[in-house]
């Protein structure tokens, strides 16, 4: 099993429970816009998976990516999707967009090994 | 008929014609890759010209959000998923996208405006 | 009379009200998460305007620096004050913030200019 | 003790040696000047600490943000008030924020446990 | 005579003169810093503004690419030179940077006409 | 022998491969041209290195630097040289480039180390 992955999913979970008990509304209602914004609507969860996974790195965010990444697989996008957003992702950020692209295809095999387990 | 739009494409099609008979290489193939990347692929261009307009929104690029706007419209997307897309943008983005928001639906009433005509 | 402060002006409240009549609740959610975002609480919102002055010009914003140093004066904040805030943006932002700093203060000024009438 | 303020602090201190000792004025310049840009004047140090947190949030930068925690603490500033800055950082950036502030809140937390020892 | 280059010329030296006289010493500073930042040294001027007009076009900033291209015509910095510069910001930055290489080459141009004056 | 900088050598190397055999012809095209932005043209490639340093540092992008750090000592680029490219980045870029700064300059200490053993 991935390090990465379970040390992103455990710190993540971890931090949204100890912000979301924070005594502060504003934040508590960015959260629940956050989580409405990629639901069914005019567009399907899908499509808006692939518009938070391209979002997340053109503005270069591992952590970001690293959630759409497993939210694009939960929703059953094939890795030949998801590299051709990423791809999409990389004509419109440049080459500084690589590092992130590296990080990123190496989570998509961790999250394919960890499915063929 | 839209001043802005008018000299959008004007100046969009001008500048592009003397870039590409600029005496250099790798500007083309820039171009040219630019291109390819929202054609039919793994993922509809439907989708791809989504993804270009909300990575142009979170990046802040008006003339980006225009040139896609006017994409999505011809990939016959609705204004309803135009929006949605939007929306999307907005919730990654924040508060520093709504001026460039404001501009985006300005441009897509043109458009919807310039259709009925 | 501004021109460009004016044009700032109808065009914002222009476009304001188009975009919260979109069928869209996301949006609708995010401009009332906004507007709460700025209200007094642990800070003042006086000092709230500063900080989304200081976050604009840093992410370099022109509308969003405007909007700012409206809200900045009606909150009674000095020049002297609205200057050093953005000495510190200017240090944190770099000689890419110059520009944006030039047309910030242009506006501040004619702000004043307006007042004095 | 925290290894990540721990950490923080030591190569902060060690690099920002090494670099003042390079044979380069304008960076020296620039530390000082860095330095200068949050001191008393029109406005509190207290009131700059938190532009120098909103600033370093909305551009993703977590040093920075560690710094400027650590200063706000020092500055006197609750951890309501700090929370509050965040979340107008939160609504300006977007969610794209979001991991920025669980590091940010934890490593506050952190500090909370520091002061207690 | 080019309207865009005069009017950027003129706002610029009205905007800095207007700063430079506001009771503030870390802007001043700031301001003379920018200016040493491009003097010969370890590196010519040449190069240097070739390094200013290569960041400002990746981080997207009209008004420093125009600063940059007069300065870099100044150098006596060839076309073919800025050309190939702009290129590596293309290549670094992404499609997004496009816009800006229309206004920088538009620019350009403009300053070509009017030394042939 | 430095920690990180094998690190980053040995993922970039293992990564590149990976995503040279994804069966995505735009990314392959996209490295290609990645490639070609540095060579010699009508300018050098040793300031085209230079170029891509300080576009890095300003877009805050630490394995960029990394990797533009290494060229630029691979073209026998002076210390002096590099820490004032880095210099004009600190100027263009403000203070938020600091950490990055620093990450840099103990990488470009350890590259010197690297050599001299």
């Amino acid at each position: 099993m991935s390090d990465r992955l379970t040390e992103f999913r455990e710190f993540r979970e971890r931090m949204n429970a100890r912000i979301l008990e924070l005594d502060n509304l504003e934040i508590r209602r960015f959260f629940a816009l956050d989580e409405r914004a990629y639901r069914d609507g005019a567009l399907s969860s899908r499509t808006k998976e692939l518009l938070g996974l391209v979002s997340s790195t053109v503005l270069r965010c591992d952590d970001c990516i690293a959630y759409h990444l497993i939210r694009c697989r939960e929703e059953g996008l094939s890795e030949d999707e998801i590299v051709e957003a990423l791809s999409v992702a990389l004509v419109v950020g440049g080459s500084i967009v690589i590092p992130h692209l590296r990080r990123g295809i190496d989570l998509m095999d961790q999250l394919t090994e960890e499915r063929s387990q």
